[in-house]
């Protein structure tokens, strides 16, 4: 029998999976430099809102997922704020909603962005990927794979000062998914990575774990591969969105 | 072709709902009356408290399962009340810690009740189908599963009184889940039952929905079955509860 393999020490595993987020996150896609510099079109901010809000919209799915195979009241209890984050207590509440004034502010009309029409299949297969990840692996890996949000501040930060400086939409209420964003996913990462810092207690978990989060890395920097195939060199597929398409009405708005 | 089969009206298909529980509703079966009838021994009572557990315990499980497979933020928000009633927003709170007050009060210990150990095979088999159900059957037949709390009220009540008056063990403390449900229930069920006869909107719909409250009263019926056989006809299976197992150190206490 060959020896177990050590695990890394907590220090050790939280800097490896940081390194993941350095490395992979998908602040590094030049959709995002494209983006926060100010040098994306109208239609590719409309483009980039409509196939976002496919992964928000799963977002609240993937943690009720979660929660499903959980039995643990306290890890529920826990983890329930996620989806009161984004769904809202009330109708227009939530993130889901705050998404949708982003929508409005670019000239699209909300009602057309929330039916998901003329979203990416590249998109969706990478959101229903993620939300089947969550449903089938371990919770170990669940909750390793929603570590990003290690990562998520920053770019929020960078996306509330580019937008604002570069595009004539952006405004407080346009971007208040972003600033509430700012505070809120610090408290959720801080709960995951205890956890997984936690849980991760031998060499294979802490592998599966590390895994987990490169897989959601892949989840977000696909959604933006295919944001720019179809959008910034103009491969718009069979069935997506295309730009005039979905406007605000804005005599009637 | 064959000529559409018209649906019910709401009305007759309300009705035809209400007769399921009518005939079905788990307060038709002989473990109730003989509980609530205060003929129980004090293990009865533990071993329905124990086995009445693992349901409870998977409510929430089953609640977020489908709250997975819901797109519209709405029904989530409105389904959402559900896990916050039975995990409560603090430890200590909601339907489970309620119902481990209970296990307390008749003199198991919590923690024991609280792992599931030693519930009836026959309970898990009932309970995880009725999981499996909500995660794979249609929409509809998820709601119409839950609508067995049309009936549960009158049951909560009935409990409330005949073990008030039969058993020493029962006061408010060790009853309050049955009085938080008498308020919590007809909300959801006000709800449940009104999306049911808004979207059964075929005869087709309507047999699947009843079909789906049916299996739910045979998820219910069937754990007092295994309960009934296990202790009070005596045949305990391997691996289940027996009486002295798990007992609060009353010393400890």
């Amino acid at each position: 029998m060959t020896p177990a393999r050590p695990p890394q020490s907590r220090e050790d595993f939280e800097a490896r999976l940081r390194a993941i987020g350095a490395e992979r996150y998908h602040d590094r896609h030049p959709f995002h430099a494209r983006l926060h510099g100010g040098d994306c079109t109208p239609d590719e901010v409309r483009a980039w809102v409509i196939n976002r809000y496919y992964y928000q919209s799963r977002i609240p799915m993937k943690d009720a997922a979660f929660m499903s195979r959980v039995d643990d009241p306290a890890l529920r209890r826990a983890w329930r704020k996620r989806m009161e984050d984004h769904d809202g207590s009330e109708a227009g509440e939530g993130g889901i909603a705050r998404w949708l004034k982003l929508a409005r502010a670019v000239g699209l009309d909300p009602d057309y962005v929330a039916t998901s029409d003329g979203v990416l299949a590249g998109t969706r297969f990478a959101v229903d990927g993620y939300v089947r990840f969550v449903r089938e692996m371990s919770l170990l890996e669940a909750v390793a794979s929603s570590l990003t949000e290690l990562f998520a501040p920053k770019i929020h930060a960078d996306r509330i000062e580019g937008l604002l400086k570069h595009y004539a939409f952006a405004d407080d209420a346009a971007l208040s998914y972003f600033r509430k964003r700012l505070t809120e996913a610090p408290d959720d990462v801080a709960f995951g990575l205890a956890w997984v810092l936690d849980h991760a207690d031998t060499a294979e978990r802490q592998d599966a774990a590390a895994a987990a989060l490169t897989f959601k890395t892949d989840v977000l920097w696909t959604q933006l591969d295919a944001l720019w195939g179809a959008y910034v060199e103009g491969r718009i597929p069979p069935g997506a969105w295309r730009p005039g398409e979905g406007l605000l009405d804005r005599a009637a708005a």
